[in-house]
């Protein structure tokens, strides 16, 4: 018997585990329970044109489904798209209750819980919501409300906020067990940006590496406007595409990563990057990996943001700390600094 | 019945709750068991003069002490100084057992071991010594080592490793929870030390304030080599001692420091006089309050180290994260530069 926060926690897992894979599409999570309340399928959004989580979750429970309960981190679609509605998907499988933790928020794809319960499913809509949305919906979510993709701004830095030493050198900040962490990180993502700055003074490949279970490369992007990344840099080699940028500035660069169905994005840039993108609003998550180190010198995690006084600083508020070896990992979402609602309108 | 880790335990408390108060004496804790295992007296080193923590927790225990135990963080003294030697009155209270963390290391107050099982009584030496010798007995034997005090540096910073703002204002970096950690950090520590431009830009009162059972303000000290600070400077109020230094640097004020029985120090200076104990190596422990804001610019925690490239820099050893409301503090021990053994032989 599986209580059924049991079955929603796992359903976000669920989703969490397929994060980076499923662009354009939500990652959502689903489990089935039969009528005495056990598990008896799991599922997660395929990549594009596979199916739903609903629709693998179904398919491992087979006959089992019938009269049992659903729990799904997004309300079941109603539309046909590259494959046909979840809603009829459930109703074909017999299941006697539908639990879902955030409601569709798009007009285009709803209708789903009108759908079940015309059809006598009992819906709950709204169950753990918050938990969901701030997990692997987040960055779909935000798609759905600003047209952009997720921003993830990763940085690692010394106590006193230096990104590198006064001639350069990084190698490393960090130890390895944040290095590792970044690799995960980076499975989550479509898309890795850096600056052409980093990537002539890093020589990054920008892969994921050693990663169990990661079966997919984020998109490589570098924002190089004057072309001055040789093609001989690592993040050109055959590991994972690439794509170089010469937008304007943060809010274009989304725009064309949008149109490539990124919806999560990682920001490896140096200081001048991070500063971009700060300045236009465009960070939504922070993660910071403080290492144990003292420069003194070199350039700071963020370049001149305009801010003379205190009063001005940018705020953020804590998600959670953990410790990474010798490192600790902080990560912050921001307060003050919200983000334009519509990236067309920001100025760069 | 109580455990002897539980005992310790209690008696690494003990002498915590007195740190600050007992120099140039260690702040030792101590808890006496009857012959059942029913802790029946607890004590603490009093300031100089007063009882050392084995008579008080004795005198706590009465007749009850006789054919118990008594556990003690530091070796019972056995010489006859301003009070009578420890060694002597556990004899005279007949305890069977003395269990002890950290042997004294000193030759001089040493020997209260030797003469405890002379007299038949079971004595234990080494008894979880490495926690007590890294908390309240941590400045003591420091001071044993390299006859200088111990340099608690604290500092709040922003993301950035920033200390204020572009135009000097650093009102607040932190938060509420994170200045109550401040004071209660105070209260354990002999003096509280900054350099003139901190006592000038910031005005600080550097006492001790809001701390429930804290009656002790440590000495104020203030590096003001030019003789900067105006006396109505509220480091010069009455609220608590003050000393202003000439001092050439580091080592020399450290020294003038021991003179006057300081045996833990909070740096809590700005980065001119970070950066000059940090190249001295003479920071014994850094507790960084790490704020979540970003500024971008602005003085960050230390000046200028003479470190250039990532392999000169400086290496701290994690020891706790904690949060304080919606500050991060991480408290670390250098690991690369531990200090001279001598502060005389030590260039500023």
């Amino acid at each position: 018997m599986t209580t059924l926060a049991e079955a929603m926690r796992r359903a976000r897992e669920l989703g969490w585990s397929v994060l980076g894979r499923t662009s354009p599409n939500p990652a959502v999570g689903a489990v089935v329970l039969d009528a005495a309340g056990q598990v008896v399928g799991e599922g997660a959004t395929a990549p594009p044109g596979g199916p739903h989580a609903e629709v693998a979750a179904l398919a491992q429970a087979g006959e089992r489904a019938r009269g049992g309960t659903a729990v799904v981190t997004l309300e079941p679609c109603d539309h046909t798209g590259r494959t046909g509605p979840c809603s009829v998907a459930l109703l074909a499988a017999g299941v006697a209750r539908v639990v879902v933790a955030v409601p569709e928020p798009t007009g285009q794809a709803g209708g789903g819980a009108e759908r079940l319960r015309a059809a006598g499913v009992a819906v709950e809509l709204g169950v753990e919501q918050a938990e969901a949305e701030d997990g692997a919906l987040a960055p779909w979510l935000l798609g759905v409300r600003e047209q952009r993709p997720q921003v993830v701004w990763k940085v690692a830095a010394t106590l006193d906020g230096r990104v590198a030493a006064a001639d350069g050198t990084s190698r490393w900040v960090t130890g390895p067990d944040a290095r590792a962490a970044v690799h995960r990180l980076r499975a989550t993502c479509d898309a890795v940006l850096v600056g052409s700055g980093t990537a002539l003074a890093d020589d990054p490949q920008l892969t994921v590496r050693d990663v169990p279970g990661a079966d997919h490369q984020p998109l490589r992007v570098v924002l190089d406007r004057r072309g001055r990344v040789p093609a001989t840099a690592r993040v050109h080699d055959d590991a994972a595409p690439t794509l170089v940028s010469r937008a304007a500035g943060p809010a274009e660069l989304l725009a064309e990563l949008w149109d490539r169905d990124a919806r999560r994005v990682l920001l490896e840039g140096g200081p001048t990057l991070a500063a971009a993108f700060l300045r236009a609003g465009l960070v939504d998550e922070l993660v910071l990996h403080l290492a144990p180190q003292l420069l003194g010198a070199g350039p700071a995690l963020t370049g001149d943001l305009g801010i003379t006084t205190m009063a001005g600083a940018l705020q953020w508020r804590m998600l959670d700390v953990t410790t990474l070896g010798r490192d600790v990992q902080v990560r912050y979402r921001p307060t003050r600094h919200t983000g334009s609602p519509r990236p067309t309108e920001e100025g760069n």
